[in-house]
């Protein structure tokens, strides 16, 4: 579960620490109500219930909280970040230099003249540099295909959100790999919640 | 560190789970230079230094979350629901029944009026629901000096500022009280953040 | 739209003020696509559009912001004010004296006896503040039935997710009255949106 | 106060619509005081204390809303959509065809080439796309010096919050213009609350 799991060509993701899980929502419900659990057959039941009805009950998904690492290409990660229920750190390009590391899609046409153009923005990027440019500006040639990193704390209401977006057939391809990903990593660690979501949620 | 501790004259606040800490502020810190850390010296200063400076580098404490739970009078419920970035799940007195318990300020005029009129509120509290009236509605009758529970998810960014505003001279003294606990709890959890937060927010 | 309307036996909400509506829900969409307005019927096609759609198009709907104005039960200010996507200011009771002024529900055995206890709440609150109690601790005898009153500021989106909770049947009765009123002024203020919303949300 | 500014060689902001101004920080100041306004010196002195005092009284500056229309390019904007209170909607490179319009710096070395690659950056673009790319793919090849629009809704007190960071000293100089303009247009449309935040905040 807490493995780098790859994703892409070059990226992956990896879940680095978390708390609550689906005891958390237990946690959660059982105080408004002030009952105790009688047993794990009606704590699953419990989630299932609060996945399903209606009006949604997101407050009680929020005590299980997730830190992930991820490496993406920017455009992905452009998207990610307008999530906005959550918090980013990103590898800054105004303080570190780039990495020579971009996104290479499957076999496609143009693929030599996509790879030497980003070949080329990179020893651009590095003559500015030279020149004195700051890194800040120098970035501006480098595309968005190229790859950044961040760590993203989410709770679990907010990774559904998410989830639900961008695991859906709508989403850019390469965001929904990341997102096939994490789900991956969502199922092992709160497997109950993360089993009534797919059910009920992104199934239908 | 994870013990109940007692506030006013029934209530108390408990640290239940936590993650990140310390070392997670460094580990926001350091992704966003792509920096490694040289000595706990080193790291010590850098959160020294992300408390302490301007403009505010908010996100990286994001990274460390705990979960309290807590007893308190609902006047004091009331102020601190207010905060808005962080998760609470609170005993409702639509589905429970209020037991019997009020905050009784320390000697002062006219106690044992506001005793027996707290005894009188319950009293006709339980003749409501024995006449049919719906809790939600028959527990109109209930002062806010009655006690609630609650549980509560946040993370350290907004923690320090909640704090910044409850433990502030100008806070409602029964707050304070609630204030004062938590931040011993977020000495023994946080021990490098929290004195530079005593140090340069607090007290400045 | 922007008068006073009476909710159960003394509050009110009023619409103090607005910006954006249906139009700012259009400008928001049109420029993800960098598209132009065809007709005011493709407007209306495409904010249906994206009431109905899965995954939800939330933001577009926040550009739409208003301010309410509420006299309600603290009962039911408790509830209201744990929607974080938004302002409240409220009258403090702290800064306050507060006035004599609580819900009586309608007609139901021993509102005699209700009614009495409630002003007795209030003869006690001013022997209290007589005697050199603090407001802020004198408050602990009145009941949550005791009226307040609030400003909200609130986008579109949040104020749906609000509806969808508040108008829902499982709502406490006191409540709904309350989200009949302000769903009433939705309708007149935001005509597209709010009927796509009754269509496609409330009655599903 | 309505026209669009100019900032760089090819970005502007312009304000759209606001609702609220220094009017609803003294809506929502007096609500808690159930005080009224004596004169416009005693709202224009409890606004400069509320700018000034500590703890922050963010709530009611948040009554006070804008909605901003802003071209920049990519690598600022990939900072401003970091500020996670208030909304944006940004033109989609995966729904629209990428505008050939870049930001170039003044005079500096290796302007020549770097204007060059900028240009074959948007024909390999074009080439991409004619070879069946899809565009959200296509798009990886241009860099974030390249504008993109957006709408940006946001509350005074957010507004203040990011003018603090972007508006700072150690701010990206590109992003400081941007954040120039936007303080010259508060300070119209906010006299009394842009200038205290001046006074209090931005000089201190």
């Amino acid at each position: 579960m807490n493995e780098p799991h790859t994703v892409l060509d070059k990226g992956w993701v990896q879940l680095e620490e978390m708390m609550g899980g689906d005891e958390a929502v237990i946690r959660g419900a059982r105080i408004c109500y002030q009952s105790t659990s009688s047993s794990s057959d009606a704590d699953e039941r419990l989630i299932r219930r609060l996945i399903r009805s209606e009006p949604k009950h997101n407050t009680v998904f929020e005590h299980a909280v997730f830190r992930f690492s991820v490496k993406c290409p920017i455009f992905v990660a452009r998207q990610w970040l307008r999530h906005r229920i959550g918090t980013f750190n990103e590898r800054s390009l105004r303080y570190c230099i780039a990495k020579r590391e971009y996104y290479v899609p499957a076999e496609r046409e143009n693929l030599d003249a996509y790879q030497k153009h980003m070949e080329r923005s990179f020893d651009l990027y590095q003559r500015l540099l030279e020149a004195g440019w700051r890194r800040e500006q120098a970035r501006g040639v480098l595309g968005t295909s190229v790859y950044t990193e961040f760590i993203w704390t989410v709770n679990a209401w907010s990774l559904m959100n998410w989830l639900s977006k961008r695991y859906h057939k709508s989403a850019q391809w390469e965001h929904r790999q990341y997102a096939d990903a994490i789900l991956g990593i969502f199922k092992e660690a709160m497997p109950i919640t993360a089993a009534a979501f797919e059910e009920y949620v992104l199934k239908s």
